[in-house]
């Protein structure tokens, strides 16, 4: 039985030849304090003591130069076909396999933008200068950026079915939570039930256990990462949600909306609920324009438009992200060109790839309206995971 | 109340004017999928998803510019006396605080040897650099190694306490164990009693679940950090674990040996006992050496002589390694000059550092013979935390 991480490194070996780069060089040392985000997929969650090296060749050579201490797990791992243990250290096992390779263009995990693809600390980075110092290789370092976004954008199938029961789960515990929750509760209170659903599932939060889910009940309510308060539910709130499961490695990440109906309403009043469709309006905005080939910014541009227009302030934040092993899944986002996101907008959408499409608005003495649905980006278009949310949740 | 994040934030300064340095600044981004090794020392375990500067400036002042949606967690962390919140990019707020502080010297997170003083990434570097450009700050960077090294080194009295009660934890379990095992049983059943042991104290293992404890029984049980195996627990059998617990945060990592009786035995084999004699003895010849103001090179040269003096290869890791949040808590190591290790074997040992010293022998036809104690550095000398192993585990 293929694994995960050998279907992911396969994969990234076919990424190398379409992007003409003859060796991917993984550097990394004492994992467990400071690793590479790349290395869940390719390596998996043990983690690399010492100075370690991983190799894969355009050829389909896959080297793990290794502490004698790790070289075990290595093997078990069975996606490096040579694991080769070291003792003092690295630098002549690494250069004897370069000398042998003999690679035109060598891609470490250094980006400006993606921070998936940033794995590279800078004194590794000079460390591993120092190593190739009058060889030929010091100049045929280049970042693993593109390797990088393709291997962690596109899905496999199994990657995709994870993600969708990840999404599954997600709902469930909604639907326990919408017939858990009542006015009088505090933001804490629905918080805890939702972390207890998580304990009794066996899964863990998609994000920082104590901002996930967000709770915010009304218009006093911090949104934001910040955990949930103390501020009670009360009839006439808004109550949003943001909130994300790992199941079996992969995460889920949605947004919900609730309103509590104050005596003698059977609806959410007039303004709660345009405010409402046009949240709803924005999100299908941004999906009708998500499919391969277009940039994330085009999407990001679709949605915010639509808030804009409608008079609203935009939103401080980008309109998706990607979605897989981590809530935000580094690479290409549905973002705007703002500094903070240096290039990832400018990235083309793949089939394959999952996005989340989130946005919100704040309105005045109800709180805070946020949807966020997880869509996958198909050959011409996109789709749902899971039901979007249509309407707002009564009760 | 002070929390430990407040302590830590209160000694960094302290720190900042022992070592002369004008300012530390923490440069990260999207925190959850490659953080900072020293963010949960200085901020906590919240994330920071944007391109976020801390800054702690000689003079008492400390800074947090931040994304608008991290802000209010910011502000709860209750360590930073000014949040900035930041929307487009962060650069222009960064330089107005420089402009407004002009350090001499402004420490960022980058070390060759020193893992948890290297959290900036490669990519990151270089965006600083660039928003630097054409101001002086740019050839005022110089490392925060020493900082760093000495806030994570030096264990404050609630810090210290800490550790101690993850280690209490350790030594009970560790019994437990003892009462639980028996021959017939796998090292995986044993690691599995130990898993449920964590459970039901509602802690966390100090490193890779997988891997945490190591049991190894026998000759034949691979040793390093690998997971337990099916290999069946023997009369005749040495047991050799290696274990650690997270509680509140802060770790513990204890080797522990037993030895299964063999029918009519009533003690060890005497070259078992002498093995073991000789493993305890190597412990204590560390720890005589190990005060403040001498290297961790000669904690652990005076060690590896008692192992090699006695005919057995050296063993490939360092005779030691700090322990606080993390297992491998970065800093000085008691450790040989390998290359692997840089320039860590020679930063001195100082007052309130806390220690693990272990080392061990594979003994043929028994299995593999390590201890590993964990001690705090005090003014003069050292302590243990914890009773030392001092005889074989016998049943």
């Amino acid at each position: 039985m293929t694994t995960l991480i050998q279907e992911k490194v396969r994969q990234a070996l076919d990424i190398l030849k379409e992007k003409d780069i003859d060796l991917w060089l993984i550097f990394v040392r004492e994992t467990s304090v400071n690793s590479d985000p790349i290395l869940p997929v390719i390596y998996g969650n043990e983690t690399l003591t010492r100075q370690s090296a991983l190799l894969m060749h355009q050829s389909g050579e896959t080297i793990a130069i290794v502490g004698r201490i790790d070289a075990e797990t290595s093997r078990l791992v069975g996606a490096y076909q040579n694991v080769i243990p070291c003792d003092a250290g690295i630098s002549q096992y690494l250069l004897s396999e370069l000398q042998r390779l003999n690679p035109a263009r060598i891609a470490i995990n250094t980006s400006l933008s993606n921070v998936m693809a940033d794995g590279l600390s800078y004194g590794m980075h000079q460390l591993l200068v120092k190593m190739l110092v009058n060889t030929p290789f010091v100049d045929r370092l280049c970042s693993a950026e593109e390797i990088i976004s393709a291997l962690n954008g596109r899905k496999t199938p199994s990657e995709i079915a994870l993600i969708q029961a990840a999404v599954d789960e997600t709902f469930e515990i909604y639907q326990q939570t919408y017939n858990f929750m009542q006015p009088g509760q505090t933001e804490k209170d629905v918080s805890d039930f939702m972390h207890q659903q998580l304990a009794d599932r066996n899964l863990l939060a998609a994000w920082t256990y104590e901002g996930c889910p967000a709770v915010n009940s009304g218009p006093d309510s911090p949104v934001g990462h910040a955990a949930p308060t103390d501020i009670q539910l009360e009839r006439g709130h808004l109550v949003h949600f943001d909130f994300g499961v790992q199941k079996d490695g992969y995460c889920s990440d949605i947004q919900r909306m609730v309103y509590l109906l104050r005596p003698g309403e059977s609806e959410a009043p007039i303004e709660v609920q345009q405010g409402f469709d046009l949240v709803r309006q924005a999100i299908e905005a941004a999906r009708v324009v998500l499919h391969p080939g277009v940039t994330g910014l085009e999407v990001d541009t679709a949605a915010r438009k639509v808030i804009t227009d409608a008079g609203y302030p935009e939103y401080h934040y980008a309109t998706g992200h990607q979605l897989g092993k981590r809530a935000h899944d580094g690479g290409g986002i549905l973002g705007p060109q703002w500094e903070v996101y240096g290039d990832l907008p400018n990235q083309i959408i793949e089939k394959d790839q999952v996005y989340t499409i989130e946005l919100g608005i704040a309105l005045d003495g109800y709180g805070y309206i946020g949807l966020e649905e997880d869509v996958l980006v198909t050959a011409h278009g996109n789709e749902y995971l899971g039901e979007p949310q249509t309407k707002l949740v009564l009760l």
